[in-house]
Order: structure tokens, then sequence, then C-alpha cells
């Protein structure tokens, strides 16, 4: 068995999920500054490998080459931003509550509690990121860091890329001296989902539609031992704009729009999929023009351009609704699509008639501009229209915070993981604060994120230990603390107010 | 409609869904402060009506008064150390990344992430704890502290306790400010199933059994938009004894074991069900002794009873067991089922061979002494007997930390939330760092807690806002800082190490 055949069998299946539950103890028991070098050498195989896995991405994605080394650099400092978190430990939560003889319901015993990572983490890779998103990605980085071993699910969009990405990730991590079996590959659509139900498996991972993270949710709850699964399916990304931003800015906002729509060809979860601007906005004229001037972009492949070319003909042929900027896709010889950006205008009120067909998330560069009557009530609108989103953007003008665009942003928040003043939702930031997740259908568990540091809390759980002497304590909760990790400590009478306990008791031990 | 009516109409489940959705926002702009002071409010009424409270709770459930007594204090405080934890704000996770216009990627946005409450959450109340896991319990406050209306789907044990019990807790929320419609009370086992199907409820948690659990941890996923469900289910607690141990405390393991059994009539999820001491043990008599003078405790309920009866005829017939101390169950004219302590011996190679009726829970006060060979490898047998525990227990030697020790302790937290060295499972500590939830079927999600005070992180959603200006920022992410949170802050080039991210940044506004 090695972890670059192309097709998986249910023998190699058996074979992966027993090196990842063979891996998982020594693997959670690697200092997390081991991780982290490893993590780095990671990072530093793939940008070493750039050239060679940019060439192999182009091919099989279509994306433009800019686009592709911008991510693969990307997910090289996702990588080195996750060493970075749990580098000295913080991330592992520690919590020390001293024995008390004197607490309110009696003796209060000495209980040390940590997170442990969750065991082997099963990774379904998404399409249109086929770096971000995909074998090296973002939750490969995340459960990697938490200590899981991981085995990806390779998206069958771009085979060689992934076979080539997994034999570097895992020369990387053997080099840096991580244990045998903590990254493997997978491939094919049924040899997932038997990964995702073997027992040893303890939490699954999705980028993609609605309908096949629904499947795999489902699956992972349908388990004799359910497991999470933290999937990122749908949005639609509704950005909102004011009289008064229109009238600031109207040049600014077309193009910034029409950028953000085209970009990757449409085929990304932060595309704003509807702008809601005044009626009497007069950017037709701005929108039209930026939309002719972006060039035809592959679309991934033959299926998700077929849907496209069908979903844009149900979309333009909906009552109501008019073309301001016409678009198109063209099939190749090999049935690839080839597409430039659809823009269609529509009243509030035929979308709200027209909900059915013009609400649903549609992949690819097409977005729908929608009018609002003077004095509508936006807030109001939210939920009428809405489920979970990723994000929600308001274009207010400067200093305009008043009361209905206040309403407006908090609704927003209601409905949304991410809020954007100004800006586009698209190019995501990777930092401790971003979130990426929102309610379903943006995400099957809203109160996780799948971008940004606190992604690793998704492949953690915490255990407690009670009365443990020192020598039988792991490191990170000893008195002694070898690996120098953060400790929260109660004292006798402490209780709450986490904030404040940051600092070693007096007297401490160690 | 008042939340006191006795049964809960399909009429009555639409207001109270409509009531908790209306107070969502309203509840989660309190100030934690605020809420703090209602916690207090609603511990300091329960604790006021205590003799009422104790003296129904009695009636209708036969647990003895200074249980209920100890219970209904445990539950004030337990409401208290989550005013605690709230009311500095440091549970609301504020970070904050500065603009960074040299980010790797480019220009990095300003992005500010906390933590908000989830939203109408439903709590199925337990019956072995008609106040520590019922109406006021632990499910409640955690999601009061985080922002969120709480509907209580009580339990048919205790329906008048729970009535009264729901009639104080709204009045003192009332009395302490906190909007109309943030706790409300349903009755019916069909009535708790519809109100977690309505799309307005967020999140819902349950103690109770694998099978109820279960049913309603599915229904969850299967909602059109699924939800997170925080179940509670079954454990069996093993206890591990060196023979050190036996050697060193022979009748404090015994009468300890005896009185962790028989405590309120063996009816709580951390009943220790097996003691695995070595052959030739010598504890007989002095657990047979101990078990003797424990009086006739009546069962919760005739159902309760009923299958305590039936679970322990089946576990005394299994072959391999042995009568250590015979107990028993009397009924009385009202079908009410009154037991004595049941311990039952088998060797380990029985207990591997009757696994199938051996290993499952028994919900009364049963327990099983399982005794293994000299040389046996306990670290071995645990994945071999057990799936995922609440508790795991370890009695060894003074000092003693041998390898096979060590082996058993790291083994036991991949099949528990709490590793205790001595001491016993029941009666678990209110605190920070107690963790009360292990892997399935212990829990339903072992990366949460419905003991202590991160149990509030499971009704807590992560929202980021993107280069809003101050005053379209919620209080905790201002610069302003009027509530005085803890913000962690990562400047132009930070990133990772959230441990060291505590002070604000040199020419911080506000």
């Amino acid at each position: 068995m090695t972890t670059t055949s192309a097709v998986t069998t249910a023998q190699d299946l058996d074979t992966i999920a027993a090196r990842a539950a063979a891996a998982a103890p020594r693997f959670a028991d690697t200092e997390p500054e081991a991780r982290a070098r490893a993590l780095a050498a990671v990072a530093d195989a793939l940008v070493a490998n750039a050239d060679e896995l940019v060439g192999i991405a182009g091919a099989e994605t279509g994306l433009t080459e800019p686009r592709l080394r911008g991510e693969l650099k990307r997910t090289a400092v996702q990588l080195r931003l996750f060493a970075d978190t749990i580098v000295d430990g913080a991330y592992l939560d520690v919590r020390i509550d001293a024995a008390d003889p004197d607490f309110a319901l009696g003796r209060r015993p000495d209980v040390r509690r940590y997170l442990v990572p969750v065991g082997p983490v099963v990774n379904f890779a998404a399409s249109n990121f086929p770096f971000a998103f995909s074998v090296a990605g973002g939750d490969t980085a995340a459960a990697l860091a938490a200590g899981c071993p991981v085995i990806v699910k390779g998206h069958s969009g771009h085979p060689e890329l992934s076979r080539r990405t997994a034999e570097i990730v895992t020369a990387a991590l053997a080099g840096a001296g991580m244990p045998d079996g903590v990254f493997q590959l997978v491939t094919g659509q049924a040899e997932g989902v038997a990964i995702l139900r073997d027992p040893r498996v303890r939490a699954g991972s999705f980028t993609g539609s609605i309908h096949a993270g629904r499947l795999l949710a489902d699956i992972a709850a349908a388990r004799p031992a359910p497991i999470p699964f933290y999937g990122e399916l749908g949005s639609v990304n509704p950005v909102f704009v004011t009289r008064s931003a229109v009238d600031e800015r109207a040049t600014e906002i077309a193009t910034g729009y029409v950028a953000s729509v085209s970009g990757s060809a449409g085929q990304l979860c932060t595309k704003p999929g509807f702008l809601f601007v005044p009626e009497s906005h007069g950017l037709d004229g701005a929108i039209a023009e930026a939309a002719a001037s972006v060039a035809p972009h592959r679309l991934l492949n033959p299926r998700i351009a077929a849907a496209y070319a069908e979903r844009r003909d149900a979309i333009i042929g909906t009552a109501g609704t008019r073309v301001i900027a016409p678009g198109g896709i063209e099939f190749d010889d090999e049935d690839q699509g080839w597409a430039t950006p659809t823009i269609v205008g529509v009243p509030a009120a035929d979308l709200v008639a027209g909900r059915d067909t013009l609400l649903e998330e549609c992949f690819g560069p097409l977005s729908i501009v929608v009018e609002y009557p003077p004095g509508a009530d936006l807030a109001a609108l939210v939920p009428r229209l809405f489920e979970g989103n990723l994000t929600a953007t308001v274009h207010a003008g400067t200093g305009e915070a008043d009361a209905a665009v206040q309403a407006l942003v908090r609704v927003l928040t209601e409905h949304a993981g991410r809020v954007l003043l100004g800006g586009w939702p698209t190019g995501v930031a990777v930092t401790p604060a971003m979130q990426h997740g929102g309610p379903w259908p943006a995400t099957t568990n809203d109160s996780s994120t799948s971008v940004g540091t606190a992604a690793i809390a998704r492949f953690l759980r915490p255990v407690a230990y009670q009365d443990a002497a020192e020598e039988l304590l792991p490191a990170p909760l000893q008195m002694a603390n070898p690996w120098g990790v953060p400790q929260r400590f109660a004292g006798p009478g402490e209780c709450g107010r986490w904030g404040e306990l940051t600092a070693a008791p007096a007297g401490r031990a160690g």
C-alpha cells in the first residue's frame, strides 16, 4: 500500500484507517513545537515545488497561473500560521483548579483540563481551491496542527495534483520526524464515504456543494457512533449598497463588484451573488463596461460548466429580470466551458416572487443586481430572503451609520459569520480573528470556522485529570510544565473570571 | 398562554417559539454584567424557596431530603459560577486583527471577532437530578449566561416541581430586567420533539438515556436546517484497582465503592458500573458488609424500577457471575421500587464472554466487580470492552506510577472525558477545569462539556466584522470598549501566539 496509488481499494481503506489509528497516539504525544516545525517543513516543500505544482494545477483546473501562484503562497502562509498558533501551547487551553477543602459544595478536587486531538480526521478536498482547500489546505493544516492524523479524500477534479501534493506532504512530514501514517490520501467517491463510516475516523471536514455536504453530514450523523462533521457548503454573500454610497463612489462600486464576481470565474464560496442597490442607481454602464473587459475563463470542469450554463439560462429566463452585462459561456472540444461574467438586474419585488429560481447559489461568474425602492426596509428584507451565509456586506456612505444601517448590520450578523463594511467578501484573510462559517447552509455547524487560526478548535476535545500525581499527568498539565505552555489557575475559592487567571499562583511548584 | 400550563398545545408551541425568537436579539444585547445579576437573582430565588421546592421534589422523585437540599445548593452555586464566568466578558473571546498593508498575502483588513449567542435553545430535562439537570439546571444556566433564550422541556418524572421552578425562574429573570420570553417551559414528549424541530430553535441539549438521546440527536441532525444537539447519554465509568492499592487500603476501597454505587440509589450518570480488582482481592466481606448497611431507597419512578429489576435479573443470571452482595428490589402498592445495592462478581474472561448482557449500563444500585488474573494487561483490555465514558478511574498504590499504570491512564483518556486517580467519579465538581463529556455514547459530541463553566461554549458562535467603523461595532469590539472586556490584539505582522496577545497595543485609541 502506498499513499500514491491512483485507485483506492477496500483493502487499502482498511490499511489506511489502521495506519491512521496507529499513528494517532504517537502523533498526539508530539510536542507542539515539533509539529510546528513539521508544518513549516510542509510549507517549505510546497514552495520549493511551486513550478511543478502550479503547472499541473493549471492543466487540471483551468485556473490562471497568477491565481494559482497566489493560492500556493496562501497555502504555505496558512501552514506557517498554524505553526505559529500551536508553538507556544496556548491553544491547549490549560485550566488547573487547585484542590479546595472549603469549596461551597464540600471538598473540591484538583482538576486539570486541556485539549487533546480527536483522532484520525478525514478531509474532503474541494475542486475550486486545488491548493488552499485541497490536499495541503486549511483543514489539513488545522488537523495536523491539532495533532490528528489526516486522511484526505482527494477531489477528482485535480487527481494528479492531489497525488503529487500528497507525496510532497508525506515526505516533508517524515523528514520532520512525524510518525508514519499521519498523512494519507484516498481517492474515489465510494471510498470517501467508506472511510467516513470507518469507526477509527473521529471527525470529518468538507468544502463543496450543499448537496454533497448534506449527504456526508447525514452519513457522519447516522454512524453507529456519530462523529462531528464540519462542512462548508453554500453561500450567496449578499452586498447591500446605500444611496449615499452610490452617490459617493458609483464607479468604484461597479468595478469592485465585477472584479469580485468574476475572479476565478466566480467559482469562490464568497462570491457576491447579490448586489442590492437603490432604484435608478445608474450603475448599468459601469458594470457592463467592467464586465465586457473580462477575458473568457475556463470553468473548473465540464460538469460545473454544464450546470452553470443551465442555471444562467434559468435566471435570465425568470420574470422581471433584465440583462445588464450578457457575458456567456462557450464550450470547447473537450466540453470545457469558457465563461465571461453575466450580470442580471431585477427589482426587489420580482426577486421575492422569483425566489425559487433566483435565490439558489449560482456557481460561476453570474451575479444579480437587486433594485430596491426608496425607503425600503433592507433589514426587514434580509430574513425574508436569506438563510445562513458565509458573508454579508454593507456599503454605506462615509460616516453613514444611522438607525437603518445599524439595523441592517445587526440583522446580517444573525445570518452570516462575517459582516463587511465596505470592500468585497472574496479574498478571505487567514488571521486569528477571521470567521469563515455561518448559519446553515453556509456551514453544517456555525460555531466553527474553516479559515483562520481558530479552525484548529474543530479537531480538539477536552480531557480532565482529577487528583493525578505529577508523574501521571501529561506534560502541559504538570506543575513542572516542561513544554512551558500557558497555564491558567483557579486557586482555592476562585472559579469564574478566566480573564484574570493568567498568572501562576504564589508558591507554585516547578 | 402562560409558561405554567400543565399541557402544552400546538398553539402554545408556536407562541413559545415566537416569544423565544423575539427575545433572542434583545437578550443578546444585554450586557454580561446584567445577565450575571439575573443569574444570581435566580439562584437567590431558588434558595429562598428551598423548603417548598425540596418538599415537592421529595414527593415526586423519592430522593432523600439531604440529597435534594445538597442538589438545590449545587444548582444555586452553579448559577452563580456562570454569573462569575461571564461578568468580565473574557468568555466573549474578543480577537482584533489590526489592518496590515504589508501582510504576506497583500493588505490584511481590520477583522474583529467575538462570540454571540446562537439563539433559542431547547433543554431536555433529566429525571435523576430534579434541580441540577432540570428546569434551572446546568444547561439552563449555561444557555442563559451565553444570552440564549431557553425553552425547557420538563421531565414527566417531576411535573409539579418543574412547573413551580419555572415560575420562580421566570419571575426572577423578569425582576432582574431580562426581556420577556427568555425562559419558558413545555411539557409532553411529542411537544418536546415538535419544539426541537421548530426552525426558530437553534440548539438542543439533553441528559438521559442513550435511546432517547440518540432519537433526539437524529431529529436535530435531520432537520431541513440541522442544529447542534448536545446529549449526555450513557456511561458505565469503570474503576481499575491495582494489587498495590488493594494491599494498601482494601476496606477504604470497598466502602468507598459501595457508597459511590448506592448514592441516590445508583441513579447517577457517573456511578461506577465496574470495579476491576486483582483475583483473590479479599474484598467480598467488606463490600457485602457495606452494602448490607444501606437502607432501601426508592427509585425515581415505576418505569425505571421495573427496568432495573429486569436488568438485575439478567446480570445475575449470566454465566460466570456470582453474587457478592445480594441486595434486591421490592415494589410497593404504587409500583414504586425500593432497592438495596447489589454487587456481582465476575472473572474478566467471563465479562468478555458475557459482554452483550453485562456491559450495558444498569441504571440503579448495581455494580460489577471484575476479577483479573495476575499480569493482566489492563490497558489492552480497555479498548476491547469500552466505548466512550464520562469518567474512568484508577486506584493505584501510593507512589505507584510504573509503565503499566502509565499505559492504563493513557488509554483511558482516549475513552473518557475525565480520568480520576483515586477517589470516586460521583459528585462532579462544578469548576473551570471540569470536563463532563466523553466519546460516544457518553455524549453525542465529545468536544463539549455539560458541567463546569466551559459548558457555556455550546451556546455561542463566532461572528467577525471586517473594516467596520467604531459606531457600527458591538460594544465588546469597539476600541472604546465600554464594557471593559478583555480584548486580544494582533498588530501588523503578528498572527499566531495568542498566549502573548493579552495587552492592548501601544497607541491604541480609547
